[in-house]
């Protein structure tokens, strides 16, 4: 059996965004009505990854949990936020050019460091489902993560289940 | 078809450990009787990982392969290990009080670089199944990763066949 | 239903080499007759990874997209490219010998960056089938990275669709 649903979430501007998405997958999974399997939490978005991490119960002074700011911050180090031309080769001429013929600005353009951190942490998760629940430990969350800063923006979270 | 079996490997204190779980997998397909499909090798855990790399052979000092080894400095690089407060947010506070609750010393409280590196390369592994095989190539073998330093500890292997 | 195919891609020497392999993957899954399920692209190769990401439009000097090459970069700063002996504990003497056997010469050998970048980034890609189509968003595209610069070679791109 093969059960899909996406649904929709808001990200912020300026700020790396952490969706808590695990409400949302647990509903799709009990409407699929599939019992053991697996559940792939998934973003076609490709500046945002999925990842399964504990409840940190601590906040940042920027909101995040703690763990969240943590994981910013190791991102930070290898790929730091790109804050002007030059840090990365992207975008070049083309690039900001064919963004240009969207409407784009040239600010939304340089997401070099969302577009890397997306592709080191990953384009999804996959999660075992046992006896009709996600395993996900005793703490764990799923969370969606948009590394994009330069723009708030609606996103889109798949769900795909395939078991029995 | 939908197969599940876990199991548990033992992880040590003071280093990060790194359970072959080849064999383990292989048995679990065996009993599944299926042919074709995907294997996922999974941690529920926060703070492990899981990957495929060959045997490297040589060992280090500490007992590990040498690839292993050097996954565990590029990691230091990146995330190193947490000597003491202050290196990371986590755990603030509240987790410190919650852990105490639950009967957890501080020392076992400060591991973010752990559940920091499962982010990074991920709490699964995905490995297509062909008649009957994992295709793990020449010399490929999956590792269960435990990046939490502060406890010895037993954990769980979870895995899943999906196929026919 | 569970469909299967692999295709081989010739990488290059002296680089890290990006191969687009979407067109492949499309046709072999028009060729499966799958609608709704997933797909995962896969890589039994140790020193190979898959993602998913955007075309850059522009090329760097060596002919790389623009944000390959910043994924490159990005990785010569967590684990520089093998330059001599001394940068990584692997390859040991026990790894030299065994790969001499094998008529490997010592360069070839001197991989160990590959191997970890490999390790990070990871050896699978899962990316959800809708109505027949790769949900890949607007401008994603699938790219198997083969971070090995040691040889040029012929490696294996594992294909499988499980759906209905």
């Amino acid at each position: 059996m093969v059960y899909r649903e996406s649904f929709k979430v808001q990200s912020n501007d300026k700020v790396v965004t952490f969706h808590n998405v695990t409400a949302g997958a647990k509903e799709i999974l009990t409407r699929s009505g599939i019992r053991n399997g697996i559940l792939v939490v998934y973003s076609h978005h490709t500046t945002c990854a999925v990842i399964t991490q504990e409840d940190a119960f601590d906040k940042s002074m920027t909101g995040l949990e703690t763990l969240q700011q943590d994981l910013v911050e190791v991102m930070e180090g290898i790929c730091p936020t790109q804050r002007k031309e030059g840090m990365y080769l992207h975008p070049g001429p083309k690039a900001l050019a064919f963004a240009e013929t969207c409407g784009e600005d040239a600010r939304g353009c340089h997401n070099a460091d969302a577009h890397l951190r997306s592709s080191i942490i990953g384009r999804s998760e996959t999660i075992v489902v046992e006896d009709g629940r996600m395993d996900l430990g005793e703490y764990g969350f799923i969370y969606f993560i948009d590394f994009d800063q330069t723009r708030a923006r609606e996103r889109t979270v798949q769900v795909m289940i395939i078991g029995e």
